[in-house]
C-alpha cells in the first residue's frame, strides 16, 4: 500500500513522501489500527540519518523511520478485547515470534526474529497510520499525554535496566552517561527505590538539566573523579548499582571500583569495540554484570509510574514539530545541542 | 550494675525505678556505649504492659521494656572503627550468635540464639545509657532527628518486607492493615517502587491518616470490597504484591483472588490461630508467599531512605514525654486511640 | 472431522468409537501432525472417568481422554523450521494464547485462556493423529523410547517443581506423598542437586518401589515420624525444601517444623479444602512458599535429563496395552494397584 | 609459641622446620583444637613456591603453607556445642570478622578483613595441630575419608561456582579449562543438575582423567572448535552456563558466542591483566556475568554431595605423603605433571 512518510532515502537525506510498504490497514484477528498523534525522534533514528547504518544493522532501501509513538486506536481485529476504537495508546515496537523459544521463556526481546520498526530492514511510524499488534499497544493513563506517551519507549529502556538490577530499597546507584537514556535510567532508578543516584557525565549542560531533581548527583567529570564521589556517598564502600549509559570504553577503567562487594553492574550503552574487563577485581568483588537490550514486559509498568507521578518526563521534551516540519525536526534533532532532550513530530 | 530504667513489674504494674541488670556500661572491644535520646513506644511493648505475653514470650521477672532507640555515642571499643564519640546514632536491637549457621547465611534474625532487647528474659533500652554492639550502632544523617531515628525499628520492618516481596518498578501493591507496621510498609512499599498502594482497614480513622499521601489508596473495609478496588486499579488481573500486616485470619479469605499471576505475599501480621490457605488457588496463580521476623541487613538502607526525604515520618509522631513521665507515656499509648501512630519518650 | 478415539461418555463409562471433533488434520502454517505412538494414562483421565469431574471442570459432553503422548512427525506447516517428516517426539498439552499478557511474561501455563488436552470441554489425544503447535512438539533424544517420552508430562511436573524450589548443590528435599507425582519430584530434586530426598507415605508398597534408588530415604508415615527423620538427616536444622504432593491437608500440620529457617516448600497436591497454614511459624522462620501449576519452558529440560540417564523411568511403566484394548487400560489404572505407577497405551 | 611446620623461605626455598608463630593451642569459647590428619597441596601452594607472590600478596616473611585440611578435634572451647572431642572434621580456611557489614550480609568471604591460611602474612596449617573457630569447621561423614576430607576446600570452589550459576535442571554447561579448580566445577555442575557438561583445554592428558564420567564431554582444543561442539550439544543455542577457570584471556574471545540469550557466566579463572569484553554481545543476549572469590556458605553441602556419593573425588588424588617428606610432595606438586590432580601429605 502507499502511505506518507517520513522516509530516510540515505545517508543524510530524508524526506516526507509518499512510499509503497508492505501490508494493509485491515488489523488481522489479534492486530489495531491505530491513528498516529506523536512520535519522538530516537538517537537511533539520527544515527541512521547521519551514518546510515548501526553496527549490522545498514538502510540499503529507502526506510520509513520512527518507533516511539502514540495515538488513538482506530479499528480493532475480531479477537482484541482489551482495547476498543477511540482508545488512547502507546506502541511498544518490536514484534517478536510469539511461538518463538526465547518468546515462552519470558523474555521476547532476546528472539532473533523480532521485527523492530525503523531497523532496516522493516519500516518505522513515521506515517499517519499502523497496524500494530494488540498485546504490544497499550493504553494510556487518562493523565498521561500523547506527547508522554510517545516518551514510553526510551522511559522503558529505564525501567528495564533498573528491574534488571534488582534495585533494593535505599539502594546508591552510579549511571555513567547523562544522555537522554542516562537521563531515563536515572529517574527510573529513583523510582524503583534507589535512596540516590550519581549521574556522571563530561557535558555539564547535559548535567545542568538533571541537577535540581531530588535525590540526584551530578558528577562533571572534567572536574571531579567519580570514585572520590561515591566513596563520599557511600562510606567508602562502593554504589550498590551501577548503569553503563555512555557506551564510552572508559567507564569500564574504574568500574569494578565504585561499586561494592556483591554490587551489580547493568550495561547498556554500546561501545564501539570491546571493552578491557577487570575480571580480578569482578571476581574479589563478586560484582554480577548484565546488560540489556532494548526492553521486554515494562510498557505497562512504565505507564504506570508516568501515570502515579513518580516520574515527570514533561521537562524533557524540548521541542515539537508538525508532521510537515519533519525533516526540520531531525535536522533539529541532528543537531544534538546538549540542552535538547527530545525532539517530537505530531499528527 | 543498677540503673534507672522503665520496669514491666507484671500485667498492668509499669514503672520507673532503680533496678539491678547484667552488665557494665564498658564497651567490650567490637561495642558502643550510648546515652540514649528518645525512645518509641512499640506495640509489643504495649501489649507486654497490658498482657504479660506475647505468645510462648512471658515476662515471669521485672523486665526493662524499649527498643525503639536513638542516642549519641559516649564511648568505643578498642576494635571499633566506624564510630566515634559524639555520634549521633541508632540502635538495632536484637543481637545474634555472629557465628551461628543462620548469621553466617545472612539472615542473623533468624538465629534461634538472638537476644532482643525488652523481650523476656532480655532487658529493653529505656535506660539512660547502653552498651550495644558497634556492628548493630548506625550513624543518623544530619537531617535525621533522634525522633525519627527513633522510628528507624518500625520502619525497618516496613522496608524489611517491600525487600522480601521483590517489588518491580511500577508494581501495584495491597496492604492489609493500616496500623503502624502497615503504615510503615505501605510507605516502604512506596519508596521500593510500586506506582500505587491500596491499604485496606476496617478503622477509618487509621486510613485517615495517610489517605492523602500520593500513591496511597485507602479501603475502608465497612463499605468498601477490597477485590472491586483492586480489580479497578489492576484492569482486572490483580495486584502484583499482597502484604498481610493486619494479623486477622480473615485477610486470607480473598488473599488469592486480589494477587495477580505469579504475584507475591509477603506475611507480617501475626494471627491467634492457624489461618486458612486456599492451596488450589495459591497453585493455580503459582502465588510465592513469604513472611518476615523482624528484620535484617537493611537499617543502613532505612536510614539512606529517611534521609533522602523518600519517606517522611515526621507527621506519624503523634506524641512525646519526657523520660520522668515515662509511665504517663504508656497510658498514652495503651489507650490505642486511633489517630495516634507513635508515642516517644525523650531524655 | 470424524476421529477414532478413547471417548469419556460419562462417570464409568468409555469406550473407544469414532467421534467428531473439531478441527482438521491439516497443519497450519506453526502446527505438525503427529502419528499417536504411545499415550500414558494420568490420575486426572482416571478421576474424570470415576467422578466426571474435577473441580470446576465437570465433563458434560462425551470427551477425548489422554494428553501424555508421544509420536511421529508426519506432516509440518509452512513455517516450521525446526521439526520435520520422521521425527519422533512428545507433545506438551497446553495450548496457551501466544499473545496473552501471561505467557509474554514467561508463564503461559498461567494464561487463562489455555487449552489443555483432556480437560473439558477440550478434546485429548487418545486418537491416531493429532495436529499440534510445532512450538510446543520437542524431539525425542535417539536414546529416548515413546514410552519414556509419554513419560514426559508427569516428569516435567517433577522437573518444573524441582526449578520452582530453586534447590541449591547439596540440599536436603522432603516429598510428602509417594504417588507418582510424588516419584517424578523426587526423581527430579535428586537430579537438580539434591544429597539427598526424604519421601514420605502411608503406602509403604509405594515407598517400597523407589526405596532403593540412591538418595531416596522412605519414611512409612505408619510407623514414623517425618519430624524424627527429618532431623536426623539434618542436624535437628529443617530440609532446605518441602514438596507437598500429597494433597492431604494433614501435610501442613508439621510443614513448618520439618523446614529450615529461609527454606522453601513448593505446593504440588491439591487438597479438596483449604489448609491450615501456621502463619507465624511461617513468619520465624521466614519460609517461602510457591506452587506450581502444571509445568511451564521446562519440556525440553526434562527430555535432556532422560537423554543423560540422569533419570530413568523404564521401571516405572508398569503396563502397556495396545490402542484396541484401551478399555481395559483403563479399567486396570482405574484400580490404583500401589504398584503400578503408570500404565500406557500403545499404537 | 613454637611449632614445626611446612615453611616457604622465600622463592623455591621451603623446609620442615620448627617456627615461632603468634596465638595459642588452647581454643578460646568458639574455638577448637584439631590435629591434622591430611593436607593437600593447593595451587596456590605452588605459586607462592615457584614465585614468592600472587597478584598484591607477596611472601616477605617465613610463612607456613597449607590450607586444605581435614583431622580429629582434640579439644573444643567453652562455648562450642556442635562438636567434641574425637569428631572427624575440615576446617573452612578463611576467617572473616564476625561483625563485618560484608558478614552480615551473608558474603563474608568478601569481608576485606578475611584472614586466610597460607595467603600472606597469614600462616597455614601444615603443622600437627590448629585452633580454629568452631563456626568453621565441619563434621565428616563417616563415609568420608580425610583425603577425601581435604579435598572439601578445592571441591567447596566448584560447588559455590555451581551455585552462583543458578543452575536449572537439564542445563548444559560449559567450562573452560581442565585444571583442578575445572574439574571440580564440571563435577560440581553435574551434581547440581546439568544434563551435560562440555569441558575444553589445550591440555589433553588432563581432558582424559575426566573424558569417561557420564555427563562430561571433552573438548580438545587443538582440534576442536568450542563453538562447533556448543553449537552441535545446543541445537545452536548456546550454553545455559558458562564456566572460565582456565584464566586465559583467550577464553573471552569466543565467549558470548557459547552462550543462549539470557545464559549465565561464572568467572573464576584469574587473568593476569584485564580481559576484552564482548559488550555489544552480553547486551544482545542479556548475559549475565558474575565472578566467585573463594566461597561461603557451602562448606556443609559440600560434604553433603560428597557423602550421598553423587561426587566421587578419589580417583582425583593422585599422590600421598608423610609428613616428614613434605618437602618431596611439593616438587611432585611443583613438576605440574598433567596426570596429577591432587598431591596430599599426611600426619
Amino acid at each position: 500500500m502507499k502511505v506518507r512518510a517520513v522516509v530516510l532515502e540515505g545517508i543524510g537525506d530524508i524526506c516526507l513522501r509518499d512510499i509503497e510498504v508492505p501490508g494493509t490497514l485491515e488489523p488481522a484477528d489479534n492486530e489495531v489500527r491505530i491513528a498516529i498523534k506523536t512520535v519522538g525522534i530516537c538517537g537511533s533514528d539520527v544515527h541512521y540519518y547521519k551514518h546510515g547504518r548501526i553496527g549490522d544493522f545498514v538502510v540499503n532501501e529507502p526506510m520509513v523511520l520512527g518507533h516511539e509513538a502514540a495515538g488513538v486506536v482506530t479499528a480493532v481485529g475480531a479477537k482484541v478485547a482489551q482495547l476498543k476504537v477511540g482508545d488512547r495508546v502507546c506502541m511498544e515496537p518490536g514484534i517478536p515470534d510469539f511461538g518463538s523459544q526465547e518468546t515462552l521463556a519470558g523474555h521476547y526481546n532476546l528472539d532473533p526474529s523480532v521485527r523492530f520498526w525503523a531497523t532496516p530492514p522493516i519500516h518505522g511510524c513515521l506515517t499517519p497510520e499502523v497496524v500494530h499488534p494488540a498485546a504490544l499497544t497499550y493504553k494510556l493513563p487518562d493523565n498521561v499525554s500523547f506527547a508522554e506517551g510517545a516518551m514510553v519507549e526510551p522511559l522503558a529502556i529505564g525501567v528495564y535496566a533498573a528491574a534488571k538490577a534488582k534495585i533494593e530499597p535505599g539502594d546508591v546507584a552510579v549511571v555513567a552517561g547523562a544522555g537522554t537514556i542516562g537521563m531515563m535510567i536515572a529517574f527510573s532508578a529513583l523510582a524503583a527505590g534507589c535512596s540516590e543516584v550519581i549521574v556522571s557525565d563530561m557535558a555539564k549542560a547535559k548535567l545542568d538539566l538533571i541537577a535540581d531533581r531530588p535525590g540526584i548527583v551530578t558528577v562533571d567529570l572534567n572536574h571531579q573523579k567519580l570514585t572520590d564521589v561515591v566513596a563520599a556517598h557511600t562510606a567508602g564502600r562502593g554504589a550498590d548499582v551501577f548503569f553503563e549509559a555512555s557506551g564510552s570504553p572508559h567507564a569500564f577503567d574504574n568500574m569494578m571500583d565504585v561499586i561494592r562487594p556483591a554490587g551489580r553492574a547493568v550495561l547498556v550503552g554500546m561501545p564501539q569495540d570491546r571493552a578491557p574487563l577487570d575480571v580480578v577485581a569482578l571476581e574479589v568483588k563478586e560484582v554480577t554484570v548484565t546488560g540489556i537490550f532494548r526492553y521486554a514486559n515494562v510498557w505497562d509498568r512504565t505507564l504506570a509510574l508516568l501515570g502515579s507521578g513518580k516520574i515527570d518526563l514533561k521537562p524533557m521534551i524540548s521541542g515539537s514539530y508538525p508532521f510537515d516540519e519533519s525533516v526540520a525536526a531531525f535536522e533539529r534533532a541532528a543537531q544534538q545541542n546538549p540542552s535538547d532532550v527530545k525532539i517530537q513530530i505530531t499528527f
